[in-house]
């Protein structure tokens, strides 16, 4: 059984002290946001943490959720329902929502670092609270006064929790297919008909209702995206009163078997004529659920970050106990019968990967959370358009490279743990069961890498990349002078000058043929994820050069920092080749000589 | 429910046109091995593979094996042992086994392509006869006349199997440090005592009898590595004249709970004063144990590739039937409410890097096992030596890159699945967990890089690396003057002498710097199985362009062969890059602060 203790002091570091959110949050008027609090709220959320969600872990992935057929019912794993009354009576269902609804409106960045917290602890237990807060946001965003006095209040102070509906059986990524049917009653409210899977949260024993945000069609409806509305179908009826009436005519068929987060119950939800209410306008729904995406991919970036951390803190623990073999250069323990697992390189080499990927990924996605709270909190229009712009460049990013990065990094700490990484009492190959789904839900990384190069890249004639190139540049030149900044500051620039560069030629290619997009898209992704790394590594060694840091942080940046440009950076070679190799050797081939 | 059709057809091109397996038997004298004979054995056993093995992958996945505390008996998956009965009435375990002891003496690299086939249909249930094969090369070489008689010829009969009992609670890769002892008897057996883990096999319900090879130190042993012996212990005591008596004093004493391969049993063995005979000479246990490791790590390699190539087969399957968006082109099945996913350049991307591993991993294993062979037959010492060197260069390439190609193509498969390949019932998850074992058991892909790079390469003076450049150059030469051939000739004639320039470099490091070694072994294993499987499909692409081949296949290959060039080639850069910034960025870091 492994443990878990909230990385406190780096995430401080990399909030404060690389990505300035104190004078960010000052800025932006959030009064409540001071530090003396936030301090004290992330204290006392890496106890609950800890404490109460780390020991349910392990007993959530070998119990899993029942499902009751007669009933329709589920039972989550033991502990899970009371770990959430205890969630909610702490006042952490509201953390960021906003005040007038009874949330506390503390800054989303913060909040990000709350979420890894509670994903690193218990994944499983964690997606409830996370498909509640994508509906806060839609319904914060899209839902009429009603809506948002019955259902948001409710899911802000966690009295009901929220889920998304979007997948049926023939669609996920292609949500264009769907074909959930919506047929509007004098009343007002719609009867909502259809079959939708791999619904998180869909039913459990957390609360009474559930609030579903259901995805369907007007008969009316145009085919395809442009034809799509977005509903609100509680698993109780209930009235523009906020008072709960009888079960709706919604129900749980079935739960997934599935490679990991068993404590995190996917259904199969059936909708039967189910009363449901329009959120937003007709056939716009998609764009309301996509309003919702940012939040909602970054979320589920921060699962990878969070189970990249829990891997290697399992595996630095053990790298230390575990005596294996002696060093090449000489025992370095010679009393002891064999050296530490640690003081082999090729041990580090994992260790490293693991601290410079989920060190330089909790930079990268704090700072893209920082862009949700100027979103809603600058006063310059023009800064929030800039913010919103560079938040969608950098969304894919964040749930495209974090969640890979958190396979791997769970694939080398199982690996460190050489046979007893298999086994299940030593808990890391839970979490890389757990980590696999992340590169898949809230859009494969393929739909990333698209949504990156195409939407967000090209379509923009490279809005959000220039802003970010914009960053680097001012970067590099306030650092120029310094010469123990040198070594990051001559090939960050390189790389971002290549990156660039790489994009305009992609741009041309993609002109000539649209299938260039697709064939770049994932080594585009991963290109800027190591180049945006890059930078996060850079700005972090010159945090911790400043006065006042200790000695111990400040050689432990340098050290990563350096592997992470001599080792890891390295990587964005490869896929530049790749890159340039262009579409034809993806295409040239005919889908029926594939097996031949 | 996955389906498993062995790829008879890419089987046999590899072994008999690529690799010339046919004038290879014929010269070597291996008369029994007709092609008439081979094809068809290669068919039955595609066809119990199919159509036995492959319906109990899911269920062995599912139910798992039982331990009885009770009694220490293991009851394996249901069907598990009806398929080994069959197995053994096939005369399926002594396919390769030598026939003065039961065997039908066929190749080992055609035994190879029928473990591909085993391993792919069930991995689990292939591990029990992968142990004895094991057993068996130990017994062939080092066993004494009786013990030959007896156990060898019950193990090649398949009456009973074997199991290889190296590791303990505290030593896994450093086998200097194990403790387990045996004590001479005056009837000239061994008493044997002590805990081992992790023995594969180590009690089921397939025979009655399960002979283990146990490493253990004598009572005068030096210590450390040196003082290792090698016993058979078998679970039921056995008399010279083989005549089974009563229960030996070794029993299970729990099973392993583990990611995957549930049906493979997974064992603590303990050893309470055991009779065991030793087997070679005193001390000298882990030179006859490493005489089987050659084997068994290619074995463990094939495994590798069986995974890749069962996660293509589904992957391929569903990205053909499965429809999801347009194609960025322009809609190539307009008929259809969208296009099946293979018209999309990254599923494309991830289905050619599974084939072009697969197939390309196909190649590199059957030769390496063809080296068996010749060790075995070759009439030239030679010719012997030389094999020889080259096996034991190419295994831990085999068993180090197959292995993470199985984990990585399991990935990719999974990955083209969506959310569905997350559910259990599609069984891609299944081969993603079985799979994540292969890279740590038989010796972790670090050892087997420190193998390649230290013992293999280094130590020998590149004696195995200079075999392997000279027929990378013999066939570039030969091909030099084919138009055809250019475009895999050139950049494959680079590799091979930037192979070797490397190679030269990190010897010059490690001359000053032992630490240097530890410091590039991984990426040296991965930049050598790039190259190795570039010259591998260079081979294929001459092969499919002589007369008579097929034009489906000669277009399939050159295809696969492109991508496996601009696509796959360049990982070789990252590798390369990485090893070049030397040892330092992996230790400067003190251990202590890893977590500062």
């Amino acid at each position: 059984m492994s443990h878990y203790t909230a990385p406190l002091r780096d995430m401080k570091f990399a909030l404060y002290d690389v990505i300035g959110a104190e004078a960010l949050y000052a800025r932006l008027g959030l009064e409540n946001a001071t530090r003396d609090l936030l301090d004290a709220v992330m204290d006392e959320a890496a106890k609950f943490a800890g404490q109460v969600l780390a020991p349910l872990n392990a007993i959530g992935d070998s119990e899993g959720c029942r499902f009751d057929p007669a009933t329709g019912t589920v039972a989550t794993p033991p502990g899970f329902r009371e770990a959430y009354a205890q969630f909610v009576d702490g006042g952490w269902t509201g953390i960021t929502g906003p005040e007038a609804f009874g949330g506390q409106g503390l800054p989303e960045s913060f909040g990000a670092a709350l979420k890894e917290m509670l994903d690193a602890a218990n994944l499983s237990w964690s997606n409830y609270p996370l498909l509640s807060h994508g509906a806060v946001e839609a319904l914060k965003r899209h839902g009429q006064p009603w809506q948002q006095d019955v259902f948001l209040k409710a899911i802000v102070e966690g009295r009901w929790t929220g889920t998304m509906c979007l997948t049926e059986p023939h669609c996920g990524s292609d949500l264009g297919l769907l074909k959930t049917k919506a047929e509007p009653r004098e009343d007002g409210t719609y009867a909502v008909t259809g079959t939708k899977i791999f619904i998180t949260g869909g039913e459990h024993d957390f609360t009474d209702n559930i609030v579903h945000l259901v995805l369907a069609r007007l008969p009316d409806a145009p085919a395809g995206t442009k034809g799509i509305s977005l509903f609100i179908v509680p698993k109780l009826k209930t009235a523009r009163d906020g008072t709960v009436g009888e079960r709706n005519a919604v129900r749980c068929g079935s739960i997934e078997h599935k490679m990991g987060i068993h404590g995190s119950v996917t259904c199969v939800m059936n909708f039967d004529g189910a009363e449901g209410y329009l959120i937003g306008e007709p056939n716009k729904g998609l764009a309301a659920m996509f309003a919702m995406m940012n939040s909602a991919r970054l979320a589920v970036g921060l699962q990878g970050l969070a189970l990249m951390d829990r891997a290697w803190q399992g595996a630095l623990a053990y790298s230390r106990e575990r005596l294996q073999m002696r060093s090449a250069s000489g025992p370095k323990f010679p009393e002891k019968p064999a050296d530490p697992l640690i003081v082999h390189p090729d041990i580090r080499r994992m260790l490293l990967t693991c601290k410079s990927l989920a060190e330089g990924g909790r930079m990268l996605a704090l700072h893209a959370a920082t862009l949700l709270d100027v979103i809603e909190h600058a006063q310059d229009e023009q800064e929030r358009k800039d913010a919103d712009v560079l938040l969608g460049f950098l969304t894919p990013i964040v749930k495209g490279m974090l969640t890979e990065w958190g396979n791997e990094c769970a694939y080398h700490a199982l690996q460190c743990f050489g046979g007893h990484g298999y086994i299940r009492e030593h808990g890391m190959e839970q979490l890389a069961r757990d980590a696999r789904i992340t590169t898949i839900y809230e859009g494969t990384t393929g739909i990333q890498a698209l949504d990156l190069l195409g939407r967000k890249t090209l379509q923009l004639q490279g809005a959000g990349l220039q802003q970010f190139l914009r960053m680097i540049s001012e970067f590099c030149s306030a650092q120029a002078q310094d010469p123990a900044m040198i070594e990051f500051v001559l090939p960050l620039a390189e790389a971002a000058r290549a990156w660039g560069e790489l994009t305009m030629e992609i741009g041309r290619r993609a002109v000539a043929d649209p299938e260039e997009v697709g064939a770049a898209a994932v080594d585009y992704l991963a290109y800027s994820g190591y180049v945006a790394l890059a930078f996060w590594w850079a700005k972090a060694v010159a945090a911790v050069n400043r006065d006042g840091q200790p000695d111990d942080l400040r050689t432990a940046k340098r050290e990563t920092a350096r592997f992470y440009f001599a080792r890891i950076l390295p990587r964005t070679q490869m896929h530049a080749a790749a890159i340039r190799t262009g579409a034809g050797n993806l295409l040239a081939l005919d889908a029926a000589l594939f097996d031949s």
